[in-house]
């Protein structure tokens, strides 16, 4: 009998329904199917991977993932520590905000009616509603707290630090700025001047001029610091966007001050935007190599599916599959509650890209 | 107390991840997030209602779903008449045939040498790896077999049930075109000379000039008269493609017909397709409605995700939530076996629209 | 001075604005940009050397282009042998029949309210519009001429043939079918049953249960033996489907009974579609080398845009860039008037591959 | 003869090829056509309007367009004011200063080989590359002109002017800086901190504990200020992210200080994305309107195709169909070169919300 071609090794192993299959079993039959589906069963062997190895995991996440129902599953990766650093966009921490002030995002229909919606001061989001007043009303909130601050620099990580440790006293509800403030998992939001957090940091100037003035540049020094700290690092993204890049960003910028970085050692992202329009959103993780924000061996995998669907499905198979592995997982020790982040109790140097 | 805007009346209820969770739990708590996940849970409501009601389910497939590891998940549903009546691409059926005759598509990568797949006639799906020596065979089977019907045209559904039928005598292995055998559920493949079945057919008619005849104008007659039969029915797409078009044609051409049609009474699909290039199948069910495919009035729900993640997630689920209905349903019992199809014992009558 | 890295030979020459560029000075500016700018100047490039090479080129045409306003582009690169063979999905071919009989598709909206359409019987195509009535007497239309048949089956090449003849003799109006009758050009419709025409035709069986059968797998003969005929051809393909797919098909059946076949010379594609979901129509030019669609050291490029935006772009680009070429260009003479088409005056022999 | 229904009122009229069109004749004969064609023609004739409407012109502007040769297009909409005022990712405004300085992007490959391009530190985007060395050299030559500023923070308006003057006076050369330099067209960049330009400000920061500070606050309060100072505004979006959003956030933010305002008179955009997602790059205008982003009664359209398409092809065709207006135009006046932004000779006010 003739040999099998070497490209023909491992079959297809059609995906087999049974009643009362759970999530982790369903991800598992779908590891020899095809397209989408392997390379969301291939997320999940990844993630599992990365918790069983000695790796900062940063955390991205762009799109309306927590006006869309999400955001209790960010607060439940970053309490129990399935990710050790969020980078989010200001959005997804303000319409966080917004629920954890008890307040509600609404199901709404992707054909409503726009005047009429603008009529009653409704904000749409594809098929999801929220109350304008309500949301000027966190804006005010928030610009009220930013003026009870000093009159200094603050990065978006030591800014965000306080904002959930006030949001913590006042509410004790959960949520991702609450989940990272008790977790003592750092936020940084690159982009927030573009986002109604930014905004409500603005009404605090425009009642203080001394008021509102927030680092950005400070935060690349600390992001990549924490790469060059432990030069061991993995990327998990959802849906493109600045914090996609940002990672990738702190991973190149502390290479340039300490080879021993290399790039992330694993990378996982689901994503909807694909690659042939050139955006950073939808590049490949194949083209990160070229940059060495990804080891030449890196393990990666991209899903192209929404958040929606790919997520509850690999969140609640990892809780069941990863158990073992987060409850001995030694991650880094942060305390992001100065000026100067600290890790495993060493701070890092203050505006300095911290010298191996 | 201000009261609340019309427009604000169901709160998004967060994901809550809990290990253990089971595939209909999952989309349990999907029900009330936002965007393709909200989606995806509401396509599991809407089936679950069909099975409930008293309608004739057309299942469309498009794709490359047999290929990428979902024929099972077909079958299942022909198996257990989660669906009444299939119409698919050629590839599909012949990628079935494929497996079912006891060979197999391989593990592969997108990225692949495909000069090097080549010299090796290796046949590359994406990710997924065949061989086309294998491919060979089967165009040389079905083009064997085809010799050995009658020299008279025959509709896909009466061959592809004979070819089945020949199939599961041959085999006795379980897939899509066994099952539907089995379960006498008919097939339309209206596409069938754009596939690899089509191209053994064109090889009996090499070896044989009166052989390899295909009526697939009686196939329109025929899908019509099943929907003129019992003037209610449902619509699931996987994929868009000509089986979207052709279950929707039914609807429409019925009408024409018979005034109590009125378009399908529920309809998902999930698709990749965007509906503003102005393809079909991309197109909005809504749009359908415009053309009476579906009824005004019809429950109808649109994920725009990979059916290689949508499909083994909500079909685990519809396995433990629509058993029972699955148990009590009571679904039209068709004779695909003839050259006219018979439903509930009584005959179409040959080469006619069913008069009402 | 440090030598340049080997990767690093071209520069981008970002393009110049200037006012009364015409289409093909466009292009031209667009060859040295980057993503599907490029690949727009890219298959303006390949078309050009298409039409100086000894090839035969196929046309496949999918999504509402007819309707969409498209059908005399077509139509000029059919007359002016631009192309040499069409494929084309059956809705296409409609719509250019219902525009040459004299109706048209109208301008309208995404947003509109479809309830209100149904109730006025118009038929929506995401911002199109067009009469159901209308719609009812082409069907007729074609029911009427198919019954004018003799009793035998046709390939749907003669079928349209015929049909383009008596819709010219009839109306004297340009557009796809009349020019494709005019030029001897053949058009190839391999899902005829999953269309209007198909839906006309049943019509035609339901009056005379004789009329209306077409020979689709005798098509997949005769699109092979076209390629056998002349074993170089080269590929044009928008939009996906069937089209696309029957177009390859054509070539790997020529290539089982002639091994000079070798694939496409040449290949581009303006698709919408993406690779990673596995479906046939977004598949990569790349993935089609592995099984020979596609000559390993064929020129080809995809444009992943909308047809409605490149195409008329880039065929009033090549009315200037080629005009010389299409004069000088001696392409093979079809005559598709007959059961069996004839090539440069010599006939294919009935219901067989040509052997070599 | 029954009257037509309301609905068809203006038929479709298929493109007419011919040789030597030009640019804006290939758009007008577009303009009854369908789907994205129809869609970028009406961008044509929208944006045409706004140049001859008293209204502040917003550009957005993110993805990869000055890596991908759309540079210069952009410095002519500055130089020649097809737009008031740019917004833009840090990335465009980098790779516009790359290749200003001097250097190139080059052309590549999107299937290159990316361990050997990381080998050679060649960074790759899709199918273009750069050389990494080149890149460190701009870092460099940002952190040393930023050490050189006063000791306070700048909005990355007032950054940029500068940054834009000091290219101007050291390369004489043309790009989007240097253009709204000597136009004195503001430029804001809200993730300036996700950029390599952040990284340069992030590696004089290094070098000087006092260096490298941004405000992206204050760019919050003077992006609303223009939109107070004159409420009418109009958006022309490329490729979504955080322009997108920041031009609408100056227009909410702006009501809700001065009701005047009431969102864009005008809005176009080219994206790639989809609404399904909920994201706010693929969001839809019609989506704006609920939240005042747009007036209810504004023109606007989506385009949905790459810009390096549709960019090329739209400004050359209003490089000749919007030559007078332009001539004619009389834009405010702006003064970006200090700390507070001045209109027409008017400062606003520092560090706070223009009151009405």
């Amino acid at each position: 009998m003739k040999k099998k071609s070497r490209f023909l090794q491992t079959p297809i192993e059609p995906f087999a329904v049974e009643a009362g299959l759970t999530a982790d079993q369903v991800l598992t039959r779908m590891e020899r199917i095809s397209f989408q589906g392997r390379n969301l069963a291939t997320a999940h062997r990844i993630w599992q991977k990365m918790l069983q190895d000695d790796v900062t995991i940063f955390l991205g996440m762009a799109g309306a993932l927590s006006a869309g129902g999400l955001r209790l599953v960010v607060a439940h990766l970053i309490a129990h520590r399935y990710v050790d650093c969020l980078v989010s966009t200001g959005a997804n921490l303000y319409h966080d905000l917004h629920e954890t002030r008890g307040q509600s995002h609404y199901l709404g229909s992707p054909t409503a009616d726009d005047a009429a919606l603008a009529e009653e001061r409704i904000d749409r989001v594809y098929d999801t509603y929220a109350s304008e007043e309500e949301f000027c009303s966190n804006d005010a909130w928030i610009a009220k707290f930013a003026t009870t601050l000093e009159t200094r620099p603050y990065t978006t990580r030591e800014f965000l630090y306080l904002l959930g440790g006030h949001l913590w006293k006042t509410t004790g509800r959960d949520g991702i700025l609450t989940a990272a403030y008790r977790a003592n998992v750092p936020i940084f939001c690159p982009a927030i001047a573009d986002s109604s957090i930014g905004m409500g940091l603005s009404q605090a100037r425009h009642r203080d001029a001394t008021a509102g003035h927030i680092d950005v540049i400070g935060d690349i020094v600390e992001s990549a610091n924490i790469v060059i700290r432990h030069p061991r690092t993995a990327s998990v993204v959802l849906g493109g966007g600045t914090p996609k890049n940002f990672i990738n960003q702190a991973s190149v910028q502390a290479e340039f001050f300490d080879d021993r970085v290399g790039g992330h050692r694993y990378a996982l992202q689901i994503v909807t935007d694909v690659p042939h329009f050139g955006g950073a959103s939808g590049s490949s993780l194949e083209e990160a190599r070229s940059w060495g924000k990804l080891a030449t061996d890196a393990e990666q995998v991209t899903v192209h599916a929404d958040a929606t669907i790919a997520l509850p499905l690999l969140v609640s198979a990892l809780a069941a599959s990863a158990q073992d592995t987060l409850a001995a997982r030694k991650p880094l020790a942060f305390d992001p509650s100065g000026p100067a982040m600290a890790v495993n109790g060493r701070p890092f140097p203050p505006a300095r890209f911290e010298a191996r």
